[in-house]
């Protein structure tokens, strides 16, 4: 085995509407690794005034941000590094007053991309981060343009940008700073109006799941995190939200729990641009994406990344970035698929989110391995709970993290999570257990024949006696098993027949 | 890049006079990765009669673990086992016996191997696990024999064998189960006695450092730790541990704050013999080795981990396991080693080891960049804090962890640690923050020519007023980083000059 001493940089750089964004990446073993974040509040749109002439101010704001990250750019291959400007910069009159010193600073040019390529770009960046079939509905609310998307894997079917964004919808909607009805009203109406020119097209298309990007939707994910709700955003959450926006008069004055400082600003503009979506487009529920325009940005340029896949990509990577005993992992997957399906699978656990969930958990398990024998299964929950994961949502992390914290040994019982309900979450632990024990010799061909019935929470699983007498280790741990889940309360019956 | 799916096992098993012990380990990437580990607590000496005679209890309890142990080898190659018999085998009259059987149900030959060789396996254990230059002395308490060694690298110079163990000496000196001073007395004596013939030697050759291995050493290292007391055992502690363990009138009632109930029963009998060693020997500090006799026999099958420097050889696996930047990393070390010579390295930071933490730190100060850059100094501490680390003690894995959770952004004073003095802890501290700010740029060639003077802790940074101008995101983050040291009492000002 060989790695680079040092794999190249690259680097995606995104003048936003309202912020400058600056990432740095590493391309390794099939994986981007985040190497640095820069982020300046520039708020450019904030300096347009009514005939679309951007301020001297906001411009110096901009070119000392650029000013930070040409140091940083200078080290990183030119073909490495993109840099694009958005909504603000297509607006302009004066753009090329701005771009003039700005091209100087950096020594790099600036593209100012058309809002098409913005929303294609922004597609690439979900699909190559968000996981799951189908069709998808992606929507990324910026400081002055707001992105929809029609796609399925890797293919943009429609492609929109509107005018219409935080920073904009805060200088139109709520230019005094009053959190009352009528802003909200006025706000969400005028956003409407909006979209009313797309609505037909994309209701026609149609789709089966529906992503938001951008600092807006991960604002409402943090807060909701922070209240303890679960991360699947949905109208009735969000009109609890503007309730308790309103509760403070003065935007100035506004406090929700899990809401920071740095987002509170544009957020009830934000948050009226997106009611309106959900009530225009009927969006029963929408979750956060994995990436969006500067992870687009990122992928175009690194080869070799796309597969249709995004999960089976991240499983692979992470199996060989942690060098995980593959076929090990393989064994786990399929015994643990072959006992969902004698518990009969559809009917046992009723999401069909489930079986993806076991089969990702027995892939990576052992990860904590890399870390250390000791504590393994701790060390696996950390690992799972903080990668970056491509095609996993936070909660399925969470819940992978609290699979694998219990693949050996004690049992103890799963906290809440969002990923699977109670039932389902407690069925599919208990079936990861069992394929782990049944796989201890780590051999396909020394696996046991074996039938696992169940009845609601009550499991049987019948093996082989000759079987069991010639593994005693493998008996001894089962029988431990059957105890450990039957004294939590899962019954288990182990039979030697 | 690539891997083998699946590298190849390899199995230790040690059957010893207190417990039989499995370990299952992988050869990955310049590391042995531990893959199961199994231990019983056979207490196999406790069988051995006054004529020498192995009772039919202890060896059928030795032959029901086998059986367990059994099932595991079966999937091993036969040419990566290795098990080996110690003292009460090599004792045993009708040890013949037992092993006729043994080996059937293993299916695997038993190696029933003499002392000095034992005693070179254990060193090689401790060879390659334990870092530190210099002639080192290493004691290993097993059940029925301690090994004594004297070595240096990888060479053994003196190799002993002694029939004095924890479980003979518990059946000799407290078959009444008091623990009262006239059986500690007896204890102690005993093995006075019995340390005298190898005596003269051992002190003429001399040695540097002084490691003890086994599950006595790992006893007084939990209890120690349970106790807030530092890693290195010493005669007073000892003597305080036996004072503790006396206050329990009968070894069943033993109770000692850190001190588990498997290790309970033969830890006065062990204590007794490390104050007998600590006593006739005159040591003054032991720490605890990484490994002894089953990591000896498994780095024996492993080739081509034979490396005279442990902690060299630790950088570069864990460097390329988890994907670092080598020649970054050398970048800051090489910058730091440069800030503690501008600061008068010897008087400024007094031990000896404090530069090679310092640049230990600095090539391995990254590694949580694996897991996210989002809290990435965190997740350092948390990999080199939980990772093994062959050649670096628990107390400097936690250490190394804490420099790498400080390495960027807010700095936060140091918690108590028990690898360097507390002055020095934050010396160190500040100058790999130092190191890390000026090689921003990640190229040497674009570091800038600096002067760092050290006036107790007051220190003073002079750099380029030029290279300063040009580099403003530097600049920008070394005047944070002033006021950050500045602010928690660490005065530190940066000149441009």
């Amino acid at each position: 085995m060989s790695h680079d001493v040092s794999s190249p940089l690259y680097a995606a750089i995104d003048l936003g509407s309202n912020s400058f964004h600056m990432l740095v990446v590493r391309h390794i073993d099939g994986s981007v690794q985040t190497m640095a974040k820069i982020k300046r509040k520039v708020r450019l749109a904030a300096g347009l005034d009514e005939n679309n002439v951007l301020s001297l101010e906001a411009m110096q704001r901009g070119w000392d941000c650029l000013s930070l990250f040409a140091e940083r750019l200078q080290d990183i291959p030119k073909e490495n590094i993109r840099i694009v400007g958005t909504a603000t910069l297509r607006t302009a009159n004066n753009v090329n007053e701005f771009l003039v010193k700005a091209n100087q600073i950096l020594g790099h040019p600036i593209e100012v991309i058309p809002g098409e390529e913005e929303a294609a770009t922004i597609y690439k960046g979900v699909a190559h981060t968000s996981g799951g079939m189908g069709r998808r509905l992606v929507v990324d609310i910026g400081g002055a343009s707001t992105e929809f998307i029609i796609g399925e894997g890797f293919e943009a079917k429609a492609l929109t940008s509107l005018k219409m964004g935080c920073v904009t919808w805060l200088e139109r909607h709520f230019k005094d700073r009053q959190l009352n009805t009528t802003n909200f009203n006025n706000a969400i109406a005028a956003a409407k109006q909006t979209l009313e020119p797309i609505l037909k097209q994309y209701c026609e298309l149609g789709w089966n799941v529906c992503v938001g990007a951008s600092g807006t939707v991960q604002a409402l994910q943090e807060i909701m995190l922070a209240q303890g709700m679960d991360e699947i955003i949905t109208l009735p959450k969000l009109q609890r939200l503007q309730k308790q926006a309103m509760m403070s008069a003065h935007l100035e004055e506004l406090e929700i729990e899990g809401l920071t400082l740095e987002r509170a600003l544009v957020f009830p503009s934000g948050l009226s641009i997106l009611i309106a979506i959900f009530e225009s487009f009927h969006i029963e529920e929408m979750t956060l994406a994995g990436g969006a325009l500067r992870e687009g940005l990122v992928y175009e340029m690194v080869e070799g990344l796309r597969q249709d896949d995004i999960r089976a990509r991240t499983l692979r990577s992470i199996q060989r970035r942690y060098q995980i005993d593959q076929s090990y992992a393989q064994q786990v997957a399929d015994l643990a698929s072959k006992l969902l399906q004698q518990c009969g699978s559809s009917e046992w656990v009723e999401e069909s989110q489930a079986e993806m969930l076991l089969c990702s958990a027995a892939q990576l398990h052992e990860i904590g391995l890399s870390i250390d024998f000791k504590k393994g299964g701790e060390h696996s929950a950390y690992l799972l709970q903080n990668l970056d994961l491509p095609g996993y949502t936070r909660a399925q992390k969470y819940y992978l993290g609290e699979l694998a914290r219990r693949y050996r040994e004690q049992l103890t019982s799963l906290p809440e999570q969002h990923a699977l309900s109670g039932t389902s979450a407690k069925r599919i632990l208990r079936l990861l257990r069992l394929a782990v024990l049944l796989s201890h010799r780590r051999h396909t061909e020394l696996e046991p024949e074996f039938k696992l019935e169940a009845n609601g929470d009550v499991l049987t699983l019948t093996l082989d006696a000759q079987w069991l007498n010639n593994n005693p280790l493998t008996r001894t741990e089962l029988e431990l098993e059957a105890n450990r889940q039957t004294d939590i309360g899962w019954p288990l019956t182990v039979i030697a027949k």
